[in-house]
């Protein structure tokens, strides 16, 4: 079986997507078993470079002798695995093209490393009461000495979505994209909101259309900084666009044959795709495979 | 179209997944616009009672004139809606038991109004450098005048989840629980994890089994305080259980036929399944639809 338990006959699991680590749960909540795994001689630590997870030349992660172990990530057979606290990421577009250069194995760890390493570095203080708090639980929590309240990392679901209308597929541009990269809307999923709700709100407010039959196909991890990306598709009522500047440079509905192009890196296509880490590229695959059949 | 934009041929949405309010998103960002909003003779405010929003005899939500616009929950029609902040909720197990007399086109509503305040309740400080921070965006953020970082609400995202093997299904009982009530197993995604991985995972940690073929059904908001519970069906490989007791009091598998009688209010079935407001509720009801097609 995949190793995230997906469903077979799909496309690749997303990039991030993986199992990564034993989290071994357990553990974190148990100073003592901390304090052993922490002493342990075959304990390693994760080599960070400009603020993100090293990647070496053969696109693996690199580990060193556990010297810092202040955020226990998991065990890797019985092997425990550690990470430095490490200050956030300072430039996001160097971090996405540099993980194409990773291995696809490593790729869940470097995401809950980075996720895991930046949420400390930007929340240093108790948001009840504004002071200073204090990592526990091998860095998957920070409690509060002076309120007690606890704090766990923030993992925030975004919707990103492909709409359709009769063959064709909605794509869009934000204003940072390279030169002809159009790729799925997506948006934060707000509170009171289930999924379904949160896809349809955004393709109305990014685009102007109304959406039914919202259909779930992928998630991915994504670490920049700790978002959970959930990919759907969706039927469009209507072709008419009111794109919201605001967000987007431009949106347009593509044909099968225009998708397909791109994806297959064709010269003459019309857009250029998001690149195989995203998981937008899932969803495209997806829908192709899926129209095929 | 079903208001959330869910596929047709399913039970019944689950409860608080619905679309509510226009949100309004462009007017939140504009602060003239929420200054005319909240000079409208037609605003209305959300009543409170005990910290949760009050609901009337005819199961409505009750508002009143709008004399502390502090969030700007969005339109209804053309008229603004906006709560106050209110304290964050008491017994929470009081307010499971409310829910149930809510009429479900208003849950949405409820949802997003008792996250948003009861988030703002929590945190009035900036996490980054513990200054407190400022409401912004008619409430949908908070800024912080210091180091001026922006905080936006939080939505965490809980996967919920049937495991099935050979037919029959797992489900256990978690210590809180009214007596001989079964219900679906769940946990928080964490960072650096897709939905099939923390499905795996949490059923592996709970419950001791590998599963794989794990398949999206439903979403819901889940206002206590602030998840979004994923549903999912997954396939277990193994039928040993080994249960974590510092999670669970009991996990053990059930038949189809005890689940139907179950569902149907038999007063000999074995177990009690979860109220109609939760999504637990949904997937069985998806799953008998399911295994009788």
């Amino acid at each position: 079986m995949p190793p995230s338990g997906r469903n077979a006959g799909l496309p690749p699991d997303p990039f991030f997507s993986g199992a990564g680590l034993d989290r071994a749960d357990l553990m974190r909540g148990d100073p003592l078993a901390l304090e052993k795994l922490k002493g342990r001689d075959d304990g390693l630590e994760l080599v960070w470079a400009d603020g993100l997870p090293a990647i070496g030349e053969d696109g693996r992660l690199q580990w060193s002798a556990a010297e810092h172990p202040d955020l226990f990530l998991g065990l890797d057979g019985d092997s425990p695995r550690f990470s430095a606290h490490q200050p956030a990421v300072g430039d996001v577009r160097a971090a996405f093209a540099m993980v194409g250069l990773l291995d696809p194995v490593e790729a869940p760890i470097y995401a809950a490393a980075l996720s895991l390493a930046g949420w400390h570095s930007r929340h240093g203080f108790c948001a009840s009461c504004g002071q200073p708090s204090d990592a526990v639980r091998g860095g998957w929590s920070r409690r509060c000495p002076g309120c007690s309240a606890e704090h766990f990392p923030r993992v925030d679901p975004v919707v990103i979505m492909l709409a359709e209308h009769d063959g064709d597929l909605l794509l869009g541009r934000q204003p940072h994209y390279p030169p002809n990269r159009y790729s799925a809307l997506a948006g934060f999923v707000e509170v009171g909101e289930s999924l379904e709700a949160a896809v349809a709100r955004e393709l109305h407010e990014e685009a102007g259309i109304r959406v039914s039959n919202v259909t779930y196909v992928a998630s991915q991890p994504w670490p920049f900084p700790s978002s959970l990306m959930i990919g759907c598709t969706a039927r469009a009522a209507t072709r008419d666009l009111a794109i919201d500047t605001t967000e987007l440079d431009d949106a347009r509905w593509f044909s099968r044959a225009e998708v397909e192009a791109a994806l297959a890196g064709n010269p003459d296509a019309v857009f250029l795709p998001p690149p195989r880490t995203a998981i937008a590229r899932t969803l495209l695959e997806h829908w192709l495979l899926e129209e095929g059949r």
